[in-house]
């Protein structure tokens, strides 16, 4: 969620808050109930609409949308049977700011006891921009809890314009990979990941994206994808074949290689060593945290919403 | 080191062992005593030009060389008083192998007594390519010891064609910054390191560059600079014009950064944090050694050579 939040960021000058008149008010039932009842307690139809809502990832194009649907559904699938259903309040489930011009969804399922899963976090944005355009982000990401010292996985599309792409796709590491090469070996070398980072390096659209954040960049791996895509102007239907042809298949690859490599995998990890993991993904979750709280993020939905998410994802890290 | 001889992997194929033909035999009296004789006890005649050949960077553009001298001069200006001379066996200042088609020359000096500084050590390459080019690299690092955390200093110059160079130029960090952020603010937010990246990285001539190593991709810092550097067919002048006014002034800057900031400055380093530090460092230089073992090396200059520099290295890596 870091890596989300801080791309708004990207946007300068940050969007300012639109008037009430350039955007419409909000059509369906419920986001008329989210909009205007801070209450926790959802009726049993909004709960399901704002569950629906999640995985209809209703702002972006069908590639992108068949992606993200594909990755979710993948891990739900696999890890299922491993994972508590979402227990979220409806009000993060679905979220909108006032104007109506920024609106988000969250879906968080934790790992039952015996469960190497600490929990997957899937997100969506969609945002107006004062240039007529839209910001959309979605992302979704698994922490692996301290039994093992597997790294976690994260993706993310951040789509600013119809043309334009940031892509970051990673396991990133949960040890130092400088004093640990043979975790380097088994995790990133062994598994092949630089291929599938050049596979999508190469294409003439992309190129190296580098985060605005100095500590996104230490906590990703030496394989991350990190890339900005960006087509012909006016040619977005370029844009969601490149998602369609080369993202999709790299990520469901990449993916595969978590389930198969990380989340499914014993690691020895005695007291000591998960003493370690402890701190180190406690920091990583505190900093990432405390980036989004530096972010735009409550300057787009206000400080009532921005806190209620991140009082939701506080409680997710545990931190 | 081992981000220079792992860019010999850069050539691809590796160059064959030269024919003698091909490659005249050396000129100069000390060459002829360097590849002859094995001895280590070089005469004072040979020991001296040895010394002077190292600063000469004899194969390499005048705005390259220049930028070369200017480097090291600095270096050597500011810590001379905390630095012992060079006491490399002369065959080791100064090698080539026996076909007289690739040469090489190491300076090392270890700090003395008090001093926060482990070694400086600088070094120059240059191979005849069977295509008919050749292939110069230069670097200067230097490491500090275990009585400060603060980073070292990496500079490396790969010029594989007239037109084509790979530019390294960092400050590794020397803990996980993952679990440092207060490292990571000091060393590499407060000093605006990223501002010099994004200088260079801006060059419609440049790119980002990846190492093969993943290794090495996770010894540097979120800001190293880390770029291909190419000019138009035939325009070498251009790439010359590129070190002259970018690339120095910004290795300068580093440069500087690095004695301010890091080589003068006290640090609070208690006994735990040293352990840390010796063992980090330690493996750090390790795997650098073996990285180096695993190259091309050895193919360039032939076993003995390729060990007797190693060697040397081991000895001054304390690994």
């Amino acid at each position: 969620m870091a890596v989300v939040f801080r791309h708004f960021s990207l946007l300068s000058p940050p969007p300012p808050p639109p008037s009430p008149s350039r955007f419409p008010p909000p059509r369906s039932s419920f986001v008329r109930s989210a909009a205007s009842s801070p209450s926790r307690s959802p009726s049993p139809a909004s709960s399901m609409e704002a569950a629906d809502k999640f995985m209809e990832f209703p702002h972006v194009s069908a590639p992108h949308r068949s992606l993200m649907i594909g990755l979710v559904s993948a891990v739900e699938e696999r890890l299922g049977p491993q994972l508590l259903p979402c227990a979220l309040p409806h009000d993060v489930r679905y979220y909108q700011n006032d104007a109506g011009s920024a609106r988000g969804s969250l879906h968080v399922r934790r790992g039952q006891g015996s469960s190497k899963v600490d929990f997957m976090l899937g997100s969506w944005l969609n945002c107006q921009l004062p240039t007529g355009g839209s910001l959309n982000i979605t992302s979704l990401s698994a922490y692996l809890n301290n039994s093992t010292d597997a790294p976690n996985f994260l993706f993310e599309l951040i789509r600013s314009s119809p043309t334009s792409l940031v892509l970051i796709l990673d396991l990133p590491p949960r040890k130092d990979l400088v004093t640990s090469p043979d975790y380097l070996s088994t995790f990133y070398e062994e598994t092949q990941l630089e291929s599938r980072r050049q596979a999508l390096e190469k294409l003439p659209e992309a190129q190296p994206y580098f985060s605005s954040s100095l500590y996104i960049r230490c906590v990703v791996s030496p394989t991350a994808i990190m890339l900005r895509i960006e087509s012909e102007a006016g040619k977005a239907e370029q844009l969601d074949e490149i998602i369609e042809s080369h993202v999709s298949p790299v990520a469901r690859e990449v993916l595969g290689i978590w389930l198969d490599k990380c989340a499914a995998v014993d690691r020895n990890v005695d007291e000591e060593d998960g003493a370690y993991l402890e701190r180190r993904d406690g920091i990583t979750k505190r900093k990432t945290i405390e980036i989004d709280l530096g972010s735009s993020f409550p300057r787009l939905f206000g400080p009532e919403i921005a806190n209620r998410v991140l009082d939701v994802l506080r409680e997710v890290y545990g931190v």
